[in-house]
């Protein structure tokens, strides 16, 4: 961030009195521009014991699997975002269960949220950002072609659940060593 | 948002190519700036029967009182954010239970996320955002001087699987007609 959006100047970093982090601050009309982490929420969407997946034609991850899910928007739920996200990328229509799994990934700012949802009807399709969709059995599953280690937890975790008996509200956080600016993991 | 915060040049709300919905974009350099809703996360936090509240000693809501909660930051996770709010504004450390209830706030874009948590001791006290920092039992909850509905709805929640004797991940959400541009209700 360079400039204000509110007026157009010029912001600088520094932390706003009062408070204890850096914020971006504009040196002409004083707005302060708070950054926060974003939801991304999807469906596990089942059908007779498999699961929908969405080989993605966009990247990153091009061409690996993935739950369908996207950035929430502003004016909606979380419920209407994984809806609506099934439809846009799979063009499946599902009743949605409870929440399921909550994935925080802070090093990229994002938290994911899954609900399990059962499938309506068959006739699902690859939407704009997918290559093609297809249901999966547990074993079955391109475990080594999933997109995001998000997909893959929440996954293992309705798997293990579905074994039990008892599915309960999951929640994990990736952690990962933050890069250096040359790209490589730092020690 | 009338400026891109990349380039500093005049943005436009338009529908970019393969999207559905308007978004901000920079008629020089043609960077689309989406928003998304935020996060809201605090902490329930129990000690002995009792639930420890603060008296906002800001604005909106001035004077009334709330669970300790506030804005997630970036490159944190949910659970480090209940643990932050709790101690900024209440001064308290907690044991960090699970998340327990997630309310949606479409009109405001805010998702509100809390834990349920039990208090290492009884060292709490007003933090720069609180008047004063107390607990209480349910039925001395001060329940027509809470803050915000969202609290509300969490701590009926709460009263009624602590006397179910099953404590639940809750979902929900707060629906409001969207006010006119004359600042009242639509019809």
């Amino acid at each position: 961030m360079q400039f204000c959006s509110q007026c157009g100047g010029r912001v600088t970093l520094l932390v706003p009195e009062g408070d204890s982090l850096p914020r971006h601050v504009c040196q002409a009309c004083g707005t302060i521009h708070y950054q926060n982490p974003k939801l991304v929420v999807g469906c596990l969407a089942e059908w007779r014991e498999q699961i929908l997946l969405c080989r993605r034609s966009i990247d990153p991850r091009y061409g690996l699997w993935t739950l369908p899910a996207g950035f929430m928007e502003n004016g909606e739920s979380t419920s209407q975002a994984a809806l609506r996200e099934t439809l846009e990328e799979a063009c499946a229509r599902v009743e949605l269960g409870p929440a399921f799994c909550l994935i925080n990934v802070p090093h990229i700012n994002q938290v994911h949220l899954f609900y399990r949802a059962r499938l309506l009807d068959t006739r699902f399709a690859a939407g704009a950002e997918t290559l093609e969709t297809a249901l999966f059995s547990e074993d079955a599953l391109p475990w080594h072609e999933l997109a995001f280690q998000s997909v893959t937890m929440c996954l293992r975790a309705y798997f293990a659940d579905r074994l039990s008996g008892r599915f309960t509200f999951h929640e994990d956080s990736i952690v990962r060593a933050p890069r250096a600016a040359n790209g490589r993991p730092r020690d």
